[in-house]
């Protein structure tokens, strides 16, 4: 099968590798219909943080190609989503709906045996705990666009606002207006918040912001952001803060707007935070967050895109395919695309 | 009148100082019967913490002596119960619960122009969004001492058990076996916790944290006690931790023992302490907390304690009068009390 292979900083190929076949009962090898480029593959792609030469990607939806003799919630031929880590989903951090701390548990596209999710095929561990199915056929190409999300990028703007503890009628801040950050709109007015602010400098995100319930867009930056925040929430602050981006700036920005009592929901992979322990105490800010539990979200989710309450494939402005995959990469690092989409089969 | 004043580190005298007056339509004055000292009170006692020359102590329970024209909630004669800061129950942050942000707000004994709770009377600002009535009279002395509480240390125990998300059913782990930490055990019992564990080396505390709903004291600290802690909850780490010291060690304890998705309730005022913004993020470990909003709790614990459920008066392990201030706080230095407790009138 062809897969996409990382080679070193800037060097993406696609290469000829050999099928995932089944290694223990429990696994399951699927047909990748879809996949797509996550901000954090673009760290590795842009040399600041590393990753081993082979396959890579996380972000996949398809269709079960084979399964293990012990998988028995699946068949050939069922359409599913992928989180973006594999779970048994039985293991205590598992019941509890923390799927991406499970014990027997990894992510894909990372650790010596994962296959990685930009592939012709798949082969998914714990397939029973892992994979979500989405019952029916014939899926629009939006619809499947917006199933392809669930995987990670949604899910993890959903993590935010439930970390963050979004309440309806409140108000809700988005520090980021990446893919993360503007899913984390979109999951901010599905839990009913009623204003929603993100900090964008981008046009085009703008727009879709706008579009998925942002009713302020703030320019500023830093403390003239903060400001701006106060202003518009009446001096009090932010009842609830996204943070979508994970570097020191952006962490500063969003504990200084909550209000006392606020929960800073984190989603960004911190690069060089630092978190003050005195301020966040004396106004009794919290923090909360970490790699999202997608599986935990998707049936929830799903039901929402299958309803046609959320969209957020809108989310992707870049398709090609699976032997152009670098092009991928390279739209998403020169800002010409905020997610980019692969159309696998 | 007589009144603890602050003189210099391991000097606390009382003094003849004039009666506080009505400065404001909404102050009340109140006659002070019972008193306390806070381990906070300690760190001015022991130099580590600055104070200002002049009046100190902020938990007190007294008896309405005059109100200003625009107090409506009370008049002479109410027993009331006054928690640590006062606040105009009206702002935006004391609507959420969040009453020590008050935007009118200060802490007792603290400032310019703040009366001290260790007197025998004191001035409390907005008494009407401030102070909370204990109907009848004639109570124990038992009782009285548990209104006390509801001052500042139990109302923080409890902060921190809300705080960490304690739930029924669940385990909790409390760092620290001072007032505070003790009353945080009363209130994971309160709360429902099933299994609850305090990290302890004193006997006399262990022997009230039993009392108080503990199941398992663990004597070890640092990496062997979360050892310890992680073989108790069968591998899994802690649903809840409460943090109710505040030093650099206790923080890194609690942070450790933390099941993913769990979250730190910190009410131990932070010294040097360091928030590992990588850690917590992998293993999605959240943290909230800081001054108890003692006002948002007192009328809800002090149903509890009028009911019988809870008896955190017995914290109070050494008694003495306002004369002796001095020697209230030595106790507690030299660590002959878990708490003092100062009969004024």
């Amino acid at each position: 099968m062809r897969a996409a292979i990382f080679q070193a900083k800037y060097q993406i190929d696609v290469k000829e590798v050999p099928d995932p076949v089944i290694q223990k009962n429990t696994d399951a090898i699927v047909k990748v219909v879809m996949a797509c480029v996550c901000g954090s593959d673009l760290w590795y792609y842009r040399g600041i943080a590393e990753h081993q030469q082979g396959p890579i990607g996380h972000e996949f939806i398809g269709i079960i190609e084979e399964v293990g003799s012990e998988v028995a919630l699946f068949a050939k031929g069922d359409f599913v989503i992928s989180p973006f880590a594999f779970s048994d989903n039985t293991c205590p951090h598992c019941r509890v709906g923390f799927h991406t701390a499970c014990v027997n548990g990894s992510f894909f596209g990372m650790g010596e045996n994962n296959d990685g999710g930009q592939a012709e095929f798949v082969r998914v561990p714990f397939a029973d705990g892992t994979l979500v199915k989405a019952e029916g056929s014939d899926f629009s190409d939006d619809m499947l666009a917006s199933f392809l999300t669930l995987s990670d990028v949604m899910s993890t703007g959903y993590h935010a606002a439930v970390s963050a503890n979004v309440k309806k009628g409140g108000n809700a801040v988005i520090v980021g207006d990446g893919a993360v950050g503007l899913s984390a709109v979109l999951s901010a007015k599905l839990l009913g918040a009623e204003q929603i602010i993100i900090i964008s400098r981008h046009e085009t995100r703008q727009r879709l912001a706008r579009e998925w319930g942002a009713t302020h867009i703030v320019e500023e930056r830093g403390e003239a952001g903060v400001k701006v925040v106060r202003a518009i929430t009446a001096a009090v602050g932010a009842d609830a803060v996204m943070e979508c981006v994970g570097t020191k700036e952006s962490n500063e920005m969003a504990f200084a707007m909550a209000r006392p009592g606020a929960v800073v929901g984190r989603v960004g992979v911190p690069h060089e935070v630092v978190i003050n322990p005195n301020v966040t105490f004396f106004y009794n800010v919290g923090m909360r967050g970490g790699p999202a539990p997608a599986r935990a979200y998707i049936p929830n989710l799903l039901g929402e895109v299958i309803k046609g309450k959320i969209n957020p494939g809108k989310v992707f402005d870049f398709v090609t395919d699976l032997d152009n995959v670098s092009e991928a990469y390279a739209a998403m690092d020169e800002r010409r695309a905020i997610k980019s989409l692969i159309k696998v089969s």
